[in-house]
């Protein structure tokens, strides 16, 4: 399947080599290819720049959101939560249109102290994937795997021998049956994907975040899931 | 130990019958003891009046708010979470002084449609659990229980064999020790008891309960937990 990644931070990076590695075309979106591909600044967290994960993955073309979003069957959104919008109305409104528009953003809001809160804005009474939604209503958007760690979205047996939640959500069931065909090759089990009903449901699974900033600071550690059990 | 439970809905009984079964001494507070007894209202889930759960549980007695604070060596606030500070106030800030006060009340708001979202100004940037603290320093705050629903609070054997995590959070070591030996006495094994921290962390626990509720609207059923696995 042709994907388009958004985004060419740690997640977008941890996707895009999985999905390749598993036979998929990808290509990552970003907005300037050329300073991208000169920048020698680390992320955030310390990682190296995106071109040194560039060389090693040469089958993965660096393109601009626009041309991301042209390529994809599947364009998955992998940016920041606050900048989601902007991006997606650059890689073009007409472009989105009648394709599955996967969202693993969360609307993190770092300004206001650490661990992070949320962006008001696009949280509690609202949430980033039900307002992707509203912004771009002819896309199939589909919410998943913002509730963990990039090394388990695409590796689920890392934990618990894969026995973990992952949940989504969205207005099309079509697009989700798409979306969980993506998601069991990448190693999750169909029984371990929970449905949540609609897209506002977004709201549900982006207030995790807080509940899972600080259980990982508690453990030190960001390899857990949560499972639901009965 | 004697406890003094605040709130007579489900949650405030389910915790008070389980924890005199366990041999405890309990009372349960309320605003007007008088009214409460002769009330004939379902709440809003449809339960019976409170006065027909106390016909069966004569050894428990209701009081009122400030009583209950008095009575007992640990409180347990069971009340609404947009009340909660109302009501400690009735209870008496001199009266916690220096207590271990339980509290698993959530902020929830129902008043901007169902299912409820959190109310403002305790949630994202602050929380109730905060709040109560802040409200009263010299209360020794530990927030527990509030992510799950009450008959699984009390008797977490109902599903999974008793393997599902529950969240611990407070500034004050020892209280947190207390509450740890109270929940146990439940049949919380130890190790599931996860303590995220000082009581800022009420952020993280209380923001789960969006998440809950749709999970709970997915599955239909409140009979469930969620188990952090690694």
């Amino acid at each position: 399947m042709k994907i388009g990644i958004l985004g060419t931070g740690t997640v977008g990076q941890t996707l895009a080599s999985r999905l390749a590695e598993l036979g998929h075309e990808v290509v990552i979106g970003t907005r300037n290819v050329e300073e991208k591909l000169a920048s020698e600044s680390k992320d955030m967290y310390g990682n190296p720049p995106f071109k040194e994960w560039q060389k090693e993955h040469g089958n993965i073309r660096l393109v601009k959101f626009s041309e991301a979003a042209e390529f994809g069957e599947v364009i998955i959104n992998a940016t920041k939560g606050g900048s989601s919008i902007d991006v997606l109305k650059q890689a073009g409104e007409n472009t989105l249109n009648n394709k599955v528009l996967v969202d693993i953003g969360n609307p993190l809001d770092a300004s206001k102290g650490m661990p992070p809160s949320l962006l008001p804005e696009l949280s509690n009474t609202s949430s980033l994937g039900e307002q992707i939604q509203s912004s771009f209503p002819q896309a199939k958007v589909v919410k998943t795997l913002n509730t963990m760690w990039a090394g388990i979205m695409v590796n689920p047996q890392m934990v618990n021998n894969g026995d973990h939640t992952n949940f989504i959500c969205g207005n099309d069931e079509e697009a989700k049956q798409t979306v969980r065909k993506l998601l069991t090759g990448m190693g999750w089990k169909d029984e371990n994907i929970l449905d949540l009903g609609d897209i506002s449901s977004s709201r549900g699974v982006e207030s995790f975040l807080p509940t899972w900033l600080r259980i990982m600071n508690s453990k030190q550690s960001a390899a857990f899931n949560l499972r639901i059990v009965e």
